[in-house]
Protein backbone atom coordinates (compact mmCIF):
# COMPACT_ATOMS: atom_id res chain seq x y z
CA UNK A 1 0.00 0.00 0.00
CA UNK A 2 1.00 3.53 -1.15
CA UNK A 3 -0.20 6.90 0.72
CA UNK A 4 1.81 9.58 -0.76
CA UNK A 5 -1.29 12.09 -1.31
CA UNK A 6 -4.89 12.39 -0.60
CA UNK A 7 -6.09 10.84 -4.23
CA UNK A 8 -4.23 7.60 -2.28
CA UNK A 9 -6.07 7.46 -0.16
CA UNK A 10 -9.18 8.19 -2.34
CA UNK A 11 -7.97 5.34 -4.44
CA UNK A 12 -7.42 2.86 -1.03
CA UNK A 13 -10.86 4.11 0.14
CA UNK A 14 -12.47 3.04 -2.82
CA UNK A 15 -11.26 -0.18 -3.31
CA UNK A 16 -11.94 -1.42 0.09
CA UNK A 17 -15.60 -0.69 -0.87
CA UNK A 18 -15.40 -2.45 -3.91
CA UNK A 19 -13.98 -5.42 -2.18
CA UNK A 20 -16.42 -5.07 1.01
CA UNK A 21 -19.58 -4.74 -1.86
CA UNK A 22 -18.38 -7.66 -3.29
CA UNK A 23 -18.00 -9.67 -0.69
CA UNK A 24 -21.41 -8.72 0.63
CA UNK A 25 -23.11 -9.62 -3.15
CA UNK A 26 -21.43 -12.83 -2.45
CA UNK A 27 -22.64 -13.37 0.83
CA UNK A 28 -26.71 -11.96 0.84
CA UNK A 29 -28.22 -14.41 -0.93
CA UNK A 30 -27.14 -17.14 1.91
CA UNK A 31 -28.42 -14.95 4.60
CA UNK A 32 -31.51 -13.86 2.83
CA UNK A 33 -32.13 -17.58 2.89
CA UNK A 34 -31.75 -18.59 6.45
CA UNK A 35 -33.70 -15.79 7.49
CA UNK A 36 -38.05 -16.60 8.58
CA UNK A 37 -39.55 -13.44 9.23
CA UNK A 38 -40.91 -12.50 5.71
CA UNK A 39 -40.24 -8.57 5.76
CA UNK A 40 -36.35 -9.20 7.07
CA UNK A 41 -36.08 -11.58 3.92
CA UNK A 42 -37.24 -9.43 1.77
CA UNK A 43 -35.15 -6.39 2.71
CA UNK A 44 -32.12 -8.35 2.47
CA UNK A 45 -32.75 -9.42 -1.07
CA UNK A 46 -33.96 -5.79 -2.21
CA UNK A 47 -30.94 -4.62 -0.08
CA UNK A 48 -28.60 -7.20 -2.50
CA UNK A 49 -30.15 -5.66 -5.72
CA UNK A 50 -28.75 -2.44 -4.32
CA UNK A 51 -25.66 -3.49 -3.47
CA UNK A 52 -25.23 -4.70 -6.88
CA UNK A 53 -25.68 -1.19 -7.86
CA UNK A 54 -23.22 -0.13 -5.42
CA UNK A 55 -20.82 -2.08 -7.10
CA UNK A 56 -20.98 -0.82 -10.70
CA UNK A 57 -21.37 2.77 -8.80
CA UNK A 58 -18.04 2.17 -7.56
CA UNK A 59 -16.92 1.02 -11.07
CA UNK A 60 -18.38 4.15 -12.78
CA UNK A 61 -16.45 6.00 -9.99
CA UNK A 62 -12.97 4.18 -10.76
CA UNK A 63 -13.90 4.88 -14.92
CA UNK A 64 -13.95 8.59 -14.32
CA UNK A 65 -10.98 8.44 -12.33
CA UNK A 66 -9.60 6.78 -15.48
CA UNK A 67 -7.79 3.97 -13.15
CA UNK A 68 -8.50 0.21 -13.37
CA UNK A 69 -10.33 -1.56 -10.78
CA UNK A 70 -7.77 -2.62 -8.05
CA UNK A 71 -7.30 -6.10 -6.68
CA UNK A 72 -8.05 -5.70 -3.32
CA UNK A 73 -9.29 -7.59 -0.34
CA UNK A 74 -11.30 -5.64 2.36
CA UNK A 75 -10.52 -7.71 5.83
CA UNK A 76 -12.77 -5.47 7.82
CA UNK A 77 -16.31 -7.10 5.86
CA UNK A 78 -14.46 -10.63 6.34
CA UNK A 79 -14.57 -10.54 9.72
CA UNK A 80 -18.23 -8.98 9.49
CA UNK A 81 -19.34 -11.53 7.03
CA UNK A 82 -17.71 -14.21 9.54
CA UNK A 83 -19.87 -12.63 12.37
CA UNK A 84 -22.79 -13.67 10.31
CA UNK A 85 -22.08 -16.82 9.23
CA UNK A 86 -21.56 -17.73 13.48
CA UNK A 87 -25.28 -16.63 13.22
CA UNK A 88 -26.67 -18.49 10.59
CA UNK A 89 -24.85 -21.92 11.85
CA UNK A 90 -26.10 -21.29 15.53
CA UNK A 91 -28.68 -23.58 17.08
CA UNK A 92 -31.64 -21.55 18.57
CA UNK A 93 -34.86 -19.95 17.79
CA UNK A 94 -35.59 -18.45 14.51
CA UNK A 95 -36.69 -15.60 15.23
CA UNK A 96 -33.98 -14.40 17.60
CA UNK A 97 -31.35 -15.84 15.19
CA UNK A 98 -33.31 -13.09 12.68
CA UNK A 99 -32.55 -10.23 15.48
CA UNK A 100 -28.92 -11.17 15.41
CA UNK A 101 -29.10 -11.46 12.51
CA UNK A 102 -30.08 -7.96 12.17
CA UNK A 103 -27.37 -6.69 14.54
CA UNK A 104 -24.54 -8.12 12.11
CA UNK A 105 -26.35 -6.54 9.33
CA UNK A 106 -26.52 -3.03 10.61
CA UNK A 107 -22.38 -3.38 11.41
CA UNK A 108 -21.95 -4.14 7.94
CA UNK A 109 -24.17 -0.87 7.31
CA UNK A 110 -22.38 1.21 9.74
CA UNK A 111 -18.49 -0.21 8.47
CA UNK A 112 -20.14 0.89 4.62
CA UNK A 113 -21.81 4.52 6.25
CA UNK A 114 -18.09 4.91 7.75
CA UNK A 115 -16.14 3.92 4.40
CA UNK A 116 -18.41 6.02 2.14
CA UNK A 117 -18.71 9.10 4.11
CA UNK A 118 -14.91 9.42 4.25
CA UNK A 119 -14.59 8.63 0.37
CA UNK A 120 -17.24 11.35 -0.71
CA UNK A 121 -15.56 13.67 1.54
CA UNK A 122 -12.50 12.80 0.08
CA UNK A 123 -13.60 12.85 -3.59
CA UNK A 124 -15.65 16.33 -2.83
CA UNK A 125 -12.27 18.42 -1.25
CA UNK A 126 -10.61 16.86 -4.27
CA UNK A 127 -12.68 17.78 -6.99
CA UNK A 128 -13.93 15.07 -8.33
CA UNK A 129 -17.66 16.38 -8.23
CA UNK A 130 -19.04 13.50 -10.39
CA UNK A 131 -17.36 10.63 -8.10
CA UNK A 132 -18.71 12.48 -4.88
CA UNK A 133 -22.17 12.10 -6.44
CA UNK A 134 -22.10 8.78 -6.94
CA UNK A 135 -20.50 7.91 -3.49
CA UNK A 136 -23.06 9.99 -2.05
CA UNK A 137 -26.06 8.44 -3.69
CA UNK A 138 -25.27 5.21 -2.36
CA UNK A 139 -24.61 6.52 1.04
CA UNK A 140 -28.09 7.53 1.05
CA UNK A 141 -28.72 4.01 0.44
CA UNK A 142 -27.04 2.56 2.94
CA UNK A 143 -27.96 5.27 5.89
CA UNK A 144 -31.81 4.15 4.64
CA UNK A 145 -30.99 0.14 4.75
CA UNK A 146 -29.96 0.80 7.95
CA UNK A 147 -33.10 2.69 9.23
CA UNK A 148 -35.11 0.18 7.44
CA UNK A 149 -33.13 -2.72 9.68
CA UNK A 150 -33.64 -0.68 12.99
CA UNK A 151 -37.77 -0.17 12.01
CA UNK A 152 -37.23 -4.06 11.64
CA UNK A 153 -36.03 -4.94 14.97
CA UNK A 154 -38.11 -2.04 16.63
CA UNK A 155 -41.35 -3.43 15.42
CA UNK A 156 -42.18 0.60 13.13
CA UNK A 157 -42.65 -1.89 10.08
CA UNK A 158 -43.89 -5.15 11.52
CA UNK A 159 -46.92 -4.93 14.14
CA UNK A 160 -45.20 -5.97 17.07
CA UNK A 161 -41.52 -5.93 16.05
CA UNK A 162 -39.26 -8.81 15.47
CA UNK A 163 -37.46 -8.59 18.93
CA UNK A 164 -41.41 -8.57 20.31
CA UNK A 165 -42.16 -11.64 18.77
CA UNK A 166 -38.83 -13.52 20.12
CA UNK A 167 -40.04 -12.11 23.76
CA UNK A 168 -43.24 -13.68 23.34
CA UNK A 169 -41.85 -16.92 22.72
CA UNK A 170 -39.72 -17.17 25.62
CA UNK B 1 -23.11 -20.28 19.83
CA UNK B 2 -26.94 -20.77 21.34
CA UNK B 3 -29.52 -17.95 20.39
CA UNK B 4 -32.88 -19.57 22.09
CA UNK B 5 -34.19 -16.15 23.05
CA UNK B 6 -33.42 -12.39 23.33
CA UNK B 7 -31.26 -12.91 26.33
CA UNK B 8 -29.07 -15.01 24.49
CA UNK B 9 -28.99 -12.27 21.81
CA UNK B 10 -28.52 -9.52 24.06
CA UNK B 11 -25.20 -11.77 25.89
CA UNK B 12 -23.63 -12.52 22.43
CA UNK B 13 -23.98 -8.71 21.61
CA UNK B 14 -22.13 -7.98 25.07
CA UNK B 15 -19.74 -10.50 24.74
CA UNK B 16 -19.12 -9.39 21.23
CA UNK B 17 -18.52 -5.60 22.53
CA UNK B 18 -16.58 -6.87 25.78
CA UNK B 19 -14.10 -8.84 22.96
CA UNK B 20 -13.78 -5.80 20.48
CA UNK B 21 -13.12 -3.05 23.18
CA UNK B 22 -10.59 -5.18 24.87
CA UNK B 23 -9.18 -5.79 21.22
CA UNK B 24 -9.14 -1.76 21.10
CA UNK B 25 -7.42 -1.52 24.37
CA UNK B 26 -4.72 -3.73 23.06
CA UNK B 27 -4.23 -1.82 19.42
CA UNK B 28 -4.78 1.97 20.36
CA UNK B 29 -1.53 2.69 22.06
CA UNK B 30 0.32 1.92 18.92
CA UNK B 31 -2.21 3.72 16.93
CA UNK B 32 -1.57 6.35 18.92
CA UNK B 33 2.31 6.47 18.75
CA UNK B 34 2.18 6.15 14.54
CA UNK B 35 0.65 8.93 14.14
CA UNK B 36 1.84 12.37 13.66
CA UNK B 37 -0.80 15.01 13.57
CA UNK B 38 -0.41 16.28 17.25
CA UNK B 39 -4.23 16.74 17.75
CA UNK B 40 -4.96 13.04 16.35
CA UNK B 41 -2.56 12.25 18.81
CA UNK B 42 -4.20 13.49 21.63
CA UNK B 43 -8.14 12.40 20.61
CA UNK B 44 -6.50 8.75 20.48
CA UNK B 45 -5.14 9.04 23.94
CA UNK B 46 -8.11 10.48 25.33
CA UNK B 47 -10.15 7.49 23.69
CA UNK B 48 -7.99 4.88 24.81
CA UNK B 49 -9.06 6.04 28.09
CA UNK B 50 -12.61 6.27 27.63
CA UNK B 51 -12.61 2.55 25.88
CA UNK B 52 -10.89 1.24 29.03
CA UNK B 53 -13.66 2.92 30.88
CA UNK B 54 -16.04 0.91 28.26
CA UNK B 55 -14.22 -2.37 28.87
CA UNK B 56 -15.54 -1.42 32.72
CA UNK B 57 -19.20 -0.47 31.90
CA UNK B 58 -19.55 -4.08 30.20
CA UNK B 59 -18.04 -5.86 33.01
CA UNK B 60 -20.79 -3.95 34.85
CA UNK B 61 -23.43 -5.34 32.57
CA UNK B 62 -22.26 -8.57 33.24
CA UNK B 63 -22.12 -8.20 36.92
CA UNK B 64 -26.02 -6.65 36.95
CA UNK B 65 -26.86 -9.76 34.61
CA UNK B 66 -25.34 -12.28 36.95
CA UNK B 67 -23.22 -13.74 34.58
CA UNK B 68 -19.25 -13.78 34.32
CA UNK B 69 -17.87 -12.66 30.99
CA UNK B 70 -18.00 -15.10 28.47
CA UNK B 71 -14.53 -15.57 26.59
CA UNK B 72 -15.44 -14.82 23.04
CA UNK B 73 -13.41 -13.47 20.19
CA UNK B 74 -14.78 -10.53 18.22
CA UNK B 75 -14.39 -11.27 14.16
CA UNK B 76 -15.41 -8.33 13.27
CA UNK B 77 -12.94 -5.96 15.48
CA UNK B 78 -10.30 -8.15 14.74
CA UNK B 79 -10.59 -7.18 10.51
CA UNK B 80 -10.89 -3.64 11.41
CA UNK B 81 -7.78 -3.77 13.10
CA UNK B 82 -5.87 -5.34 10.44
CA UNK B 83 -6.75 -2.85 7.67
CA UNK B 84 -5.36 -0.15 10.71
CA UNK B 85 -2.07 -2.37 10.90
CA UNK B 86 -2.00 -1.84 7.06
CA UNK B 87 -2.07 1.55 7.13
CA UNK B 88 0.20 2.32 9.62
CA UNK B 89 2.67 -0.56 7.82
CA UNK B 90 2.61 1.37 4.65
CA UNK B 91 4.63 3.84 3.06
CA UNK B 92 4.09 7.24 2.12
CA UNK B 93 3.49 10.95 3.61
CA UNK B 94 2.67 11.06 7.33
CA UNK B 95 -0.45 13.87 6.79
CA UNK B 96 -1.95 11.27 4.00
CA UNK B 97 -1.17 7.92 6.39
CA UNK B 98 -3.14 9.93 9.03
CA UNK B 99 -6.26 10.80 7.38
CA UNK B 100 -6.28 7.08 6.08
CA UNK B 101 -5.80 6.00 9.60
CA UNK B 102 -9.09 8.62 10.72
CA UNK B 103 -10.84 6.48 8.10
CA UNK B 104 -10.04 3.43 9.78
CA UNK B 105 -10.32 4.60 13.16
CA UNK B 106 -14.33 5.66 12.50
CA UNK B 107 -14.98 2.53 10.85
CA UNK B 108 -14.39 1.31 14.34
CA UNK B 109 -16.48 3.52 15.82
CA UNK B 110 -19.30 2.99 13.85
CA UNK B 111 -18.67 -0.68 14.91
CA UNK B 112 -19.18 -0.01 18.43
CA UNK B 113 -22.30 2.49 17.19
CA UNK B 114 -24.19 -0.43 15.59
CA UNK B 115 -23.01 -3.13 18.18
CA UNK B 116 -24.32 -0.78 21.41
CA UNK B 117 -27.09 0.44 19.59
CA UNK B 118 -28.53 -2.74 19.25
CA UNK B 119 -27.43 -4.38 22.90
CA UNK B 120 -28.71 -1.23 24.27
CA UNK B 121 -32.47 -1.28 22.52
CA UNK B 122 -32.24 -5.22 23.73
CA UNK B 123 -31.44 -4.25 27.06
CA UNK B 124 -34.42 -1.92 27.52
CA UNK B 125 -36.85 -4.50 25.83
CA UNK B 126 -35.65 -6.83 28.26
CA UNK B 127 -36.23 -4.54 30.92
CA UNK B 128 -32.40 -4.41 32.34
CA UNK B 129 -32.92 -0.50 32.92
CA UNK B 130 -29.33 -0.11 34.41
CA UNK B 131 -27.58 -2.16 31.64
CA UNK B 132 -29.41 -0.29 29.07
CA UNK B 133 -28.40 3.13 30.59
CA UNK B 134 -24.51 2.00 31.39
CA UNK B 135 -24.38 1.08 27.13
CA UNK B 136 -26.35 4.07 26.25
CA UNK B 137 -23.42 6.17 28.50
CA UNK B 138 -20.98 4.50 26.15
CA UNK B 139 -22.24 4.82 23.39
CA UNK B 140 -22.69 9.00 23.54
CA UNK B 141 -19.19 8.73 23.95
CA UNK B 142 -18.65 6.56 20.60
CA UNK B 143 -20.68 8.92 18.82
CA UNK B 144 -18.86 11.82 20.25
CA UNK B 145 -15.38 9.90 18.76
CA UNK B 146 -16.77 9.95 15.58
CA UNK B 147 -17.79 13.12 15.49
CA UNK B 148 -14.41 14.42 16.79
CA UNK B 149 -12.64 12.30 13.92
CA UNK B 150 -14.52 13.74 11.38
CA UNK B 151 -13.73 17.07 12.91
CA UNK B 152 -10.16 16.72 13.13
CA UNK B 153 -10.27 15.23 9.35
CA UNK B 154 -12.18 17.97 7.92
CA UNK B 155 -10.70 21.27 8.94
CA UNK B 156 -13.34 21.85 12.94
CA UNK B 157 -10.32 21.70 15.17
CA UNK B 158 -7.55 22.09 12.64
CA UNK B 159 -7.00 25.47 11.11
CA UNK B 160 -7.07 24.13 7.71
CA UNK B 161 -7.74 20.23 8.69
CA UNK B 162 -5.74 17.08 7.99
CA UNK B 163 -7.13 16.97 4.46
CA UNK B 164 -6.12 20.39 3.37
CA UNK B 165 -2.78 19.71 4.69
CA UNK B 166 -2.14 16.23 2.64
CA UNK B 167 -3.53 18.37 -0.17
CA UNK B 168 -0.98 21.28 -0.35
CA UNK B 169 1.62 18.28 0.25
CA UNK B 170 0.31 17.31 -3.33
Amino acid sequence: MQLQSLDDVLMEQLADLHSAETQLVQALPKVASSVTTPDLKMAIEQHLEETRGHVKRLEQAFSHLGTPIPNEHCEGMEGLLKEGEEIMSAQGDPTAKDVALIAAAQRVEHYEIAGYGTARTLAGELGYGEVEQLLNDTLDEEAAADKKLTKLATGGMFSSGVNQAAAERV
